[in-house]
């Protein structure tokens, strides 16, 4: 079987660090494609142009990829213009760019660059040890079992024919800041939950770049739950997934300016800090 | 008079969003020159593209700017190469690359996005007010004030000479924080301080991108001063800091894996948060 999320982000190679994508409307959400998902296309397309131009390198895991969103992508055709700036002897960098043709004008609605790396050889066990010494660790929250929490598949039907994402999606979100829902919310500027595909396809490196940004906004939980466009996130991937269930939590510290930052974290089954992210998104206008 | 920052961050634009500099040996650094001085340099040309590419928009601010370091820098000649990716309406981005040539190679040092606009029109009103009554504001950390504080010029000479950036600020450090300097780290993973520059050049909204990667790396204070190479850097502009000396904080809540992420916030005199970033850093090896 193909699970969706692979389906959803193949790619077509057509030389000259060209690929050409195909964006489901399976992963619309409101006014646009689901960033996440076009992140992890983007990442997608950086690890086949570094297998193409260093495949002596084994440079296939995203360390960091920082993308400024330029322009909202719809679904339909789509391509990633990759450029290797540089490979050195642990990470190589890409630049990437995913474009849209309206009106026969290409419109670039993703800038990105990407640093890739391989994960399971990125540190020496004496490193490793002196960090285990140090525990420094941000440990994932305290969450209500899965079973108590609130399932997102079970929204109403309304809001799910604007936000098809969801189907996509098994969240499980913590009912402390999941009130929003019932126009209740908590006001902490925190959404958090467990997190899997819903036809549990495993998370792997790549796949992460879209869990960074598959909940909704936390302004939902500020009482602001408008659109928030995304200017700018950068993701970390820290680690591989252990299988099974991750933790992710979104949190802001400041909105101000017309703008605030959304910092996203991701921890896997074992509690192990996987992936992270920051983003810069416009402050929705109050209603 | 003219201050060191901007004698040391002047570009001559060559044509083709070419834009010469000359890296300044005032801002070295153990084994190279600060990211936080080659930012404000990128930061610098970018500003510089956008007023010769869309100078009706008046997007001379950076809101947020990613980069990817790819190689040390040397003091000596560069240049930033830049290109226009997008021109909105409230924002512009522009693509910029740090080289330079080695043996007549052009090597990139940091491969960079920038989007720009206008702090002061960032905002309505009607935003603004909610964002206010929602109250979510990062606090600045209570330090003593500048006089009880270590101040980086006091180092002993035969570190100033591995470092002359020292020379270039007037950084005041918190001693809560600033035991390593006497080998007695506390192992906190944070360094904190005043931060303004030695000749007291104001800061400005490009100037905060050298103060957000200023500071020592924080693995200073987790007992590992060594070298902690960028990998990758994302500094957010979130307003126009006031006259005076800012508060800077630097923390690490995730070493592991042989990298770490250290936040850095900056705080105007006013208590408003200004800046701030993230970015991920090579574990220093254990001495």
């Amino acid at each position: 079987m193909t699970f969706e999320f692979d389906r959803d982000t193949l790619l077509e190679p057509r030389g000259d660090g060209r690929y050409d994508a195909d964006l489901a409307p399976g992963w619309v959400v409101g006014g646009g494609v689901n960033g996440g998902y076009l992140l992890a296309m983007i990442g997608r397309a950086i690890a086949a142009e570094l297998a193409a131009k260093a495949p002596a390198k084994a440079h296939q895991d995203p360390f960091s990829v920082s993308a400024h969103f330029t322009s909202a992508a719809v679904p339909g055709p789509a391509y990633v213009q990759t450029e290797l700036v540089r490979s050195g002897g642990r990470f190589s960098t890409v630049q990437a760019r995913l474009v849209q043709d309206v009106d026969g004008v290409p419109v670039p609605r993703i800038a990105a660059h990407g640093t890739y790396g391989d994960l399971d050889s990125a540190h020496d066990p004496a490193s490793e040890a002196a960090a285990q010494a140090l525990g420094i660790r941000l440990p994932a929250p305290v969450l209500p079992p899965p079973e108590e929490c609130f399932e997102s598949r079970d929204a109403p039907p309304e809001f799910k024919k604007i936000a098809p994402l969801l189907e996509r999606f098994g969240t499980r979100f913590d009912p402390a800041y999941a009130m929003w829902s019932v126009g209740q919310p908590s006001r902490s500027g925190v959404i958090q939950g467990w997190f899997k595909l819903a036809d549990e396809r495993p998370l792997d490196p790549i796949a992460l770049l879209m869990v960074l940004d598959a909940l909704p906004p936390v302004t939902f939980d500020l009482g602001l739950p408008g659109w928030a466009p995304t200017l700018e996130l950068t993701a970390h991937v820290r680690a591989k997934p252990a299988p099974g269930w991750v933790v992710v939590r979104h949190a802001t510290r400041t909105v101000a300016g017309g703008l605030f930052e959304e910092d996203c974290e991701v921890w896997d089954s074992t509690g192990r800090l996987v992936a992270q992210s920051r983003q810069l998104a416009l402050q929705p206008r109050p209603v």
